[in-house]
């Protein structure tokens, strides 16, 4: 009989990659270290528990959500909606109360816009370091808007906020998921060339919306042509994630941004298509070897959930696509294709990233990974 | 007991809106004129019977197709894909060879890009009307591409064909599915303040790709970020669309655009995110004035197939949709909203069509309208 | 140019035929008899409003939804999600509080059922006759589920109701969207052979669980094997649909019969696999004879709603199919096909029919129809 | 870095526990046996190629397909379509011609019908053992058919091949991808209380009729009530698979069965509608516990590619769904849920499995693993 566990069923192997990459990190954390999940029950919640099972430093040890969900057994909170089994020891996990008493000090938050407005500050201010998927203060002047391949520097901000000097918390946020895999793309570029104008178009999947989020007689056989607020983040964030940081504060990119954003019958994964324009000008192969040579600190210091290669070009003429892309660098890649000229700008290519794991719980998760590196969550 | 017939059944009234609009006509002749289908069989050919069934002016008398056809009754050579039922009298009709002998004189013609180069010109010498949807002859400089509410004066290009000096024979196209939309949102905005440059992003729907086309395994739950040789007649066809007719030959429009093409699983309905730079700057109410106000000849004459607003602009924040404007002015209309600024170009919006309606079919029937109005068929 | 109005773009022509099929019916009707909707902002509210446009009898008056729509504009307290335009008329009407105070005498009612349990009996108490499409009260000894094609006659339990006694005021309710395709099609099997055993496994579309209903998270690229209550209530209101008026109450039909019911990723229209057991054996001749020739009281006099057709076989052996099919007889046809020998009872055949119309707002309007022409409404 | 070769990006890792599992198979073999796979580049043969990837006792030696891909690289030849990448070494490996000269002596085989009726009876003549999926001889008296679990004495069948006596080669089959899940659901309760009757309708994914298989017009926001020769298969394979093996021959079950094959719009997993009517009458609780302790040989002897357990029972209200199942078992389990009473027969009840791994190759690579292990092989 085989003595393979509940996880040898899953299809996705909740990055379990890590468990043979970093034997040494393993070896110094016999104790994992114990974190929270603020808005556990949702989908992006949801992916926080599948990826942090078997994570090699971090062990969920709390999980909050809405007051209706509080004090249910897990499996009985959240409707999982993951082709993955519910881990049997979070299946049972009662759901705490969303309040800092009694939470772990790293705590990863999944909430709404409106709620961690009000929820994140109350757990940066009773100490706890918040590193948050929600966009309420993505945008705040002291508070790092990173993805670590691209702009880990920029974590310093934390040292700004009030609350980390007082008694040690902080927030810590990662992009809007349409945001992500378009700023994976232009970040080599935009180091080696300078990005000077940006267009594109988003076909993003509804698992982007949440659960229940999109009704499926408004995606059934249809597109829609506008998402709120998205378009707005995609242009905003992408400056700010490809801005520098100088003098303490982020300076942010000033290249123009143009975003129009659907949404398509598919279930993970954004698809775009971009044009842009570069201040020095760049042949197809030397934009291509930016992307394929495009390593960075989490690739450097193999954080357990960094990918190998954080932006795949798929040489084939019809890709990348969701169906067959999206899981690369188990969800954590970006996979571009179609590098051809614009009859506008310079070129124009399409770009895929997994919008919950690359966009959002693993977006988080390897925040937390670089945070945990450099010493800010000890 | 009801005395209505199988067309009663019809979900989408076959344009039989023209039996009321244009009592004139109808009682002008008494006797229809008889038009043959070349390619019937295939999705564009089902259109066409379907938008010729209850034509106020011409009437299916020949049906053409492969070989493997040939000789069949139309019900069994063709796999009808259509939610209305086949026309009775069609059914029953024997498939014809593909070739001008025993051809009525006014040929409609959905044939593959390929077959259409050889089997145009055969009926144009033979001297045939050919009014075609495909793509061979499209960008030829003696070969009308027409849209009739936007350049319905290049069909006089047709006098410049050899074939028409000799027995009368010639060909006329309409533009590619995705083109059409866009083009027909263009139209105005270009005759009242110039349009400089275009950025257009598609979401093709899979009825695009004829009949089998696209496989399920491709588009179920996913996006295919390229069309073969899409992008290039999206820019191409557009500039000779907005072109201008001067001594005898059209000059294209010169703005630059840049076209992505995506196939998305959808059954009808291209959508299309637009970016736009105007040479005369405009406001956005001015600009919906002329989408709002925009008629042409078609609707002038009150062509049999023309809608009524050739643009419809839909103010809700997230329209238009296929699922719910694809059949707006009865497959005919383009539908557009989400006027915005643009933070690259001027203006930023969705447009919508029918792709085998306005788009294929529709298209070619309103150039035949146009030129039987216009004495070409006589 | 045209005359045509906004309903010229409908796909769907609101059952015009209607007013070319009765035009006595018209002549006696100058004013058309005021009705009102209650839950008129859901999917089948919306789908009476739709089918109440040109109805040559009936005419809209009155909306009423939930509390949050009180007072507001039909157009903006609605999400319309039908693809035909909100009548202009209806677009401005300001939506009632659902109580019957200033309601019609002719409600249309589309509530859920908790809701319908309600507040139905109190517009049947303030003396209404409420026609509805609610589960609450169709297995009510004293309550007729009636389809005017299957058991018409059971309308006269209404006699039984005390508020019927005393101010006139009613409730007659249709089947569920799952029970009314098979009831329609073994109701003339039934009535020939005697049906002696039922097996059904459901394939149902998700405009059936309304809107926002089933989340596309939970239907794209899926199945559903369950609906709740759904297999209770087809299997049990087959049996009263098919069962006999005696002595002023219904009696069940006898058979037994196992329902299995899956939610799938169409838009409209529930396919059924059927097996059956007949008392009486038959050929497959025999039973395609009864299909055809199927025709009742809603057939015989012209009710505007009824189809011509109510049972129609299609011989090809791949339907009937929800994309090509569901439309047929405007909505109100259920589509049966492949009948075949059973290994287990006698007979296989697949059935489809509209959920939305034949099978909710359609069907409840019919009944009206019957219920006005023998003098219920007067 | 991470020293993670291509198949860390696996989605689904290529049934690798074998190589945790079966650690002492694996150094009892460290040269693989080399395999072939003839039609290796449809989608049974994707899957074949994608589940020997570090299988621990085969390895895929030599690749045929139709003549059009022979001395084609594979990643050429094949339009890859599963969600992992193309194994590295196999992407270059040239197609060889379909003949069994210089194929390995095991074959693996994914070929349509017809061409298999032709080619597989070559192979075997030439002393090969034809592992196949297809169906051409599942149903020949002596050609077992085999589900591993369920009846993999069946295998002795090969002995009265004459192929086998002559000189080795013999044919070996598995069931068609809609009987497969139903007879693991059937098997444990036939053998506990015998099965006396069995209705089936079942809803099955596009990927079971290949590539390019179903158009996307016939299945987006569709339900197909047919597939051809489906139903057939399905009955007669359920009556031999569940047979006995008496005196050299299968004696068929005897039980009454009857199915209706429906196709929906899902990628992967025949869900299926069961009721069934037991010879000796069983308490759900009695079912439950033999779906839940069915284990078998291939459990027993733990073949690499055999699931912990065949039968998972998930108790909760609505599943199984293909979504969110489809890969338990690393798609080798099947999942059945919502067992109930039946109105008609016994028990109802909804069984899932994966038509492209259980149902097909991964079906054909636990017969011979089996095959392997009994010997037949060597």
């Amino acid at each position: 009989m085989s003595g393979v566990g509940p996880s040898s069923d899953n299809l996705l192997p909740s990055l379990s990659k890590a468990a043979t990459v970093n034997k040494e990190a393993i070896l110094k954390m016999p104790n994992k270290i114990p974190v929270g999940i603020l808005g556990a029950t949702g989908m992006v919640g949801q992916r926080f528990v599948q990826l942090l099972e078997h994570h090699p430093w971090f062990e969920v040890a709390w999980l909050a959500a809405s007051e209706r969900s509080s004090g249910l057994p897990y499996a009985e909170a959240s409707r999982w909606k993951l082709n993955t089994p519910i881990p049997e020891r979070i299946a049972k996990m009662r759901v705490s109360d969303a309040a800092p008493d009694g939470a772990p000090k790293i705590i990863f938050a999944a909430l709404d816009a409106g709620i961690a407005k009000e929820l994140e500050p109350q757990f940066a201010d009773a100490g706890h370091a918040v590193i948050t998927n929600s966009s309420a203060f993505r945008m705040q002047a002291d508070v790092p808007l990173v993805i670590p391949e691209v702009n880990g520097d920029h974590l310093k901000l934390i040292d700004k906020q009030p609350t980390r000097k007082r008694n040690g918390g902080f927030i810590a946020t990662n992009p809007n998921c349409s945001a992500i895999g378009l700023v994976m793309a232009l970040a080599p570029l935009h180091r080696a060339f300078g990005v000077d104008a940006v267009f594109v178009a988003t076909m993003q999947a509804v698992s982007g919306a949440g659960y229940p989020g999109v009704a499926s007689l408004d995606i059934l056989g249809n597109v829609i042509p506008f998402i709120p607020k998205e378009e707005e983040k995609l242009e905003d964030e992408t400056r700010k994630l490809l801005g520098v940081l100088e003098n303490g504060a982020v300076k942010d990119a000033t290249f123009k941004i143009s975003a129009q954003c659907n949404r398509v019958a598919v279930e993970d994964g954004h698809t775009e298509s971009v044009s842009i324009k570069l201040k020095k000008s760049a042949k197809a192969e030397e934009i291509l070897e930016q992307w394929r040579s495009f390593r960075a600190r989490p690739q450097e210091i193999s954080l357990p959930t960094a990918p190998e290669q954080p932006v795949i070009y798929d040489c084939s003429v019809d890709r990348p696509q969701p169906r067959l892309d999206v899981n690369r660098g188990r969800g954590m890649s970006a996979t571009v294709g179609r590098l051809r000229p614009c009859g506008l700008l310079d070129w124009k290519f399409s770009v895929l990233s997994h919008n919950t794991i690359r966009g959002a719980a693993g977006a988080a998760l390897l925040n937390a990974e670089l945070l945990k590196h450099d010493g800010y969550l000890d």
